[in-house]
């Protein structure tokens, strides 16, 4: 059979995607490597940012957009995609067992994982006071002490984000200036509730339910102190899910995949949705948007054929 | 007092907005025009394409922003906005009773409305059977028997996503041919569950409790025939509510205020949001999804600020 589409992902950009897909009737299976649907935010303590439905686990937001999907007799299949090839006009999908796919269309949703300091505490506390997301997760610690790991654009602009929301923000960078831009570098260092530990490391993250602290050593006085914090924001980075689409479609010097609002692609027919392409802002509620947009263009695409 | 931002508007976009604004700790306040929050979905008798809330009445979704802003004590001012003028960096809104509102940034999030028929019917069955929005209310007409009003790309493309779902599609054209493109023109002839009705304008929309026909006059031959159909979709164009921004910010010749992904407009510190810019897809998703894009865009303005 060939599909009209094929969905690669199922977290919020694969399932809203699904939605569009299925109220258009188009012929669409998703394909989903955990065998669970939510990508990203089935670990995520609390979501606060989804209009509509405020003060969620992330858990229980996937199973709605789960919910949402099988309401609509979504047709989902578990297994990792190895291979990725174009056949003329026809994209085909091989997956770890062998079996192959074909459709005359496919939206790549394959998310992307943030950059790991590798350091102790950081995966037990992981929702617990560690977070990648401070536009996400930073409203919760209003008030509080918090501490952002990174030196670009990324993490001075988070690290601005949560000096209006936090007590006192330390911001911990391995160099002896920013990466990121002069004009927000000097906002930041203006502010008086903002410490940066410069030429420093984390060396922990302790805490006992949540966290409590952060393990710091300056790489050239090797003085080692701990900062007392109930959050750890790691801006050290995002590593796109594109490993396997890279030899068919472009993608930019991080590895997302380019493509603007429409998530097409410079290959017709593929289309690019949520965190895996080239967008300002990663967020649950940007990803479903890039969802319903990509089934549009899939439309469009399938409307000309031929 | 200078407001970080003002969200003009209190649709999926502007709402969205708030979220994010108040979730940044930014000094904000939401105009709205009605005195009600939700824009045009206030009146959509059911949404069932906003990812995790499926099968809800418009009214409650509106409702359930709304309280997800009211929770986070989002300041809401009713007033109809008369002016929209720039003072240096400044942007100042004066109410239709003269209050003056200043704020560093502007996000004008007024929504559109789509063009009426003004035939009889029309008014009486919108949300019973009138539509005028394919893609968001298609799927209630499965295998049932719908009219397609328009001869633009918007309307061809409705009609052939129609024709996938439903049993028959009429579609109404006061033209001899289409405005559309060639190409998906002639797939709209090809299949094989389209009449199109050349020459031909509605006279009336019929009905009980929902619409059960439609009166068409062609023309031409001044003949008058009643199709039967439980939908009329209405794709005659949609006026954007930009008339008071026009003389402040570009606008594209339907209207639109000229603004990509992350909602900039031609004036640092002034966006648009939602139904208002130029984009692909209206929908409530993508509108919310805008919200979000908008507060990044300004942070990132009030960030290089001074």
């Amino acid at each position: 059979m060939i599909y009209d589409v094929i969905i690669i992902g199922s977290g919020p950009a694969g399932l809203a995607a699904a939605i569009y897909a299925k109220r258009a009737e188009l012929s669409v299976i998703v394909i989903e490597k955990a065998g669970i649907s939510g990508g990203q935010i089935i670990n995520t303590y609390e979501v606060d940012n989804y209009p509509g439905i405020p003060g969620i686990s992330g858990f229980d937001l996937s199973t709605k957009f789960r919910e949402h999907c099988d309401r609509l007799e979504t047709e989902f299949i578990t297994g990792e995609v190895t291979d990725f090839v174009l056949e003329d006009q026809l994209k085909v999908i091989t997956l770890e067992d062998g079996t192959k796919y074909s459709a005359k269309s496919v939206i790549i949703a394959t998310g992307g994982v943030p950059r790991h300091l590798n350091v102790e505490g950081e995966n037990k506390f992981s929702g617990l006071g560690v977070s990648y997301c401070a536009t996400c997760d930073g409203a919760f610690f209003k008030n509080k002490s918090v501490a952002v790991v990174g030196g670009g654009d990324v993490a001075v602009e988070d690290a601005i984000f949560l000096a209006r929301i936090c007590k006192q923000v330390y911001v911990i960078h391995r160099r002896d200036e920013f990466r990121a831009s002069k004009s927000i570098s000097s906002r930041l260092l203006a502010m008086e509730n903002v410490t940066v530990l410069w030429d420093s490391v984390v060396e922990m993250i302790a805490g006992e339910e949540t966290v409590t602290g952060i393990h710091v050593s300056n790489l050239k006085t090797q003085e080692n102190n701990i900062y007392p914090v109930s959050g750890v924001f790691i801006a050290v980075g995002y590593i796109p899910n594109s490993e396997i689409y890279k030899k068919v479609v472009a993608v930019d010097e991080a590895g997302y995949i380019i493509a603007g609002e429409n998530c097409e692609t410079n290959i017709p027919g593929v289309y690019a949705a949520g965190d895996v392409r080239t967008k300002d802002l990663r967020q649950i509620i940007t990803a479903a948007s890039d969802g319903a947009n990509a089934i549009t263009a899939v439309e469009k695409y399938l409307n000309h054929l031929e």
